[in-house]
């Protein structure tokens, strides 16, 4: 896994800043807890109106973590004025989603100036165990050209 | 795309039970719409609070629609003391996720004893107009010798 | 699935040509049995030296068929100067290849100025029967500005 | 990335017996270059027999040789009188396929009873430089009781 540089030193800010805007995330309660150039890191702690039949938590929220995290991890590497959208991904659920938290780490494989491709990976915590749970490709596109899209 | 049969004639009653029992379906106010055998519908008024920063329905949200609806029309075809697991899915968000509603289909492409591939198509509702926004292939396995998972 | 009209009048004849390029289509002795605006499909007959290790047509060669037929349903409705590379696909092999041949269909989802999505059936004909084995979702990329590369 | 044990002492034979029973393999020219327990790599030299139509190794190979290297990958772990099948993968390309060889790397990510998720790197050689080309996830499956199936 390389390093990358962030062409815009405002990077974090605009990552918060748009993370901010997702309502999405403050209604299931996701944090973001890490932002480098090309690596972002989103946490949610466990609750009970997000889960599936069987208690654990909801395939479709371990893949929204893991997609939004890959999503800004991608967004971290691109310009000042570019939007970020999700073009496709594929996710493979590995172990439920039971304990405390869930962490979802995206990182960028290959950047470009139009489409970037990302890997994630979302880890469930139980007990100070960090198990993973899930692992998705994702392929991200930047937008620079629509009026509306901002962030 | 043919039609199948249900082994368990109650297939509809479990796959209502099932997803009343999913939290996550509660708390961003999803509908079951349709129940037939290899075949599953889900609709979901718009709400701002499941937003990415645009104001689109998250694909996040989108995906998890597409998601539960591809697990259920594969539940509907399993045998009555299953359990379901999504194996893996991948998804592509072809428009932006706006208007009135969301409504997610699943179907089956290929039943199988263990695994059964499905596919899901989601569209969004805008005054009359139906657009298709996301497609999806989703893998589901079938889970009978595992204690304390039920539907 | 919506009829699609091509931009470029002589779409036919410039998927045609550039399937002649593909060396590897020689080699494995595929045939690009139709050509319709945004709707492409290929055939192969049942080769032993093309086989995995339990005498199928190799996985791989099931996905280039459904890949190639995908990427030319894309190529057929784009501008008359414009390539097509795979960005990236999913393939889910339902049943084992075998037979007398394979048949590759590829059919645009969404039509897009970058990027196009498409989905791809492959069937294997036995005895006259024709059975579904692989069901795939693929993204396509139209590249306008890169020299060297052509159709 | 965890290191795995083996449960059949014999797997790299196994492995190398089955990769030898691969006509396709034998096809295209590829060589198995590793083999160890969770993780495989095969190795092809470039073949202007094997391009697309701008002179490229065909994504159909590049996925062939990423899903060989996966399956193999996760057949090492399994069970001495196990066969394995491609459930499913995903794959992006991430540039041309130019060089003088193309390596594929499979790593199991998660071993499991009937499912093993893999995930599948491949590299250009060119002059030196080892580029990656392609990154795959895979879901395989580990076959157990149908008759004329073996490695």
């Amino acid at each position: 896994m390389k390093d990358f540089a962030a062409q815009d030193e405002n990077f974090e800010l605009r990552v918060r800043e748009s993370f901010s805007r997702q309502n999405l995330m403050k209604t299931i309660g996701a944090n973001l807890t890490k932002v480098l150039p090309g690596e972002v890191e989103i946490s949610l702690g466990f609750r009970d109106d997000l889960t599936q039949q069987h208690g654990f938590i909801h395939a479709g929220i371990v893949a929204t973590l893991a997609d939004t995290a890959c999503g800004y991890a991608a967004f971290s590497l691109m310009a000042a004025d570019a939007a970020v959208l999700t073009v496709e991904y594929k996710i493979n659920l590995l172990s439920p989603a039971v304990g405390e938290s869930v962490i979802a780490h995206g990182k960028v494989t290959k950047p470009g100036r139009t489409l970037t491709v990302c890997s994630g990976d979302v880890f469930a915590v139980k007990g100070g165990d960090k198990k993973m749970v899930a692992t998705m490709i994702a392929t991200m596109m930047s937008i620079r050209d629509r009026e509306g899209l901002a962030g």
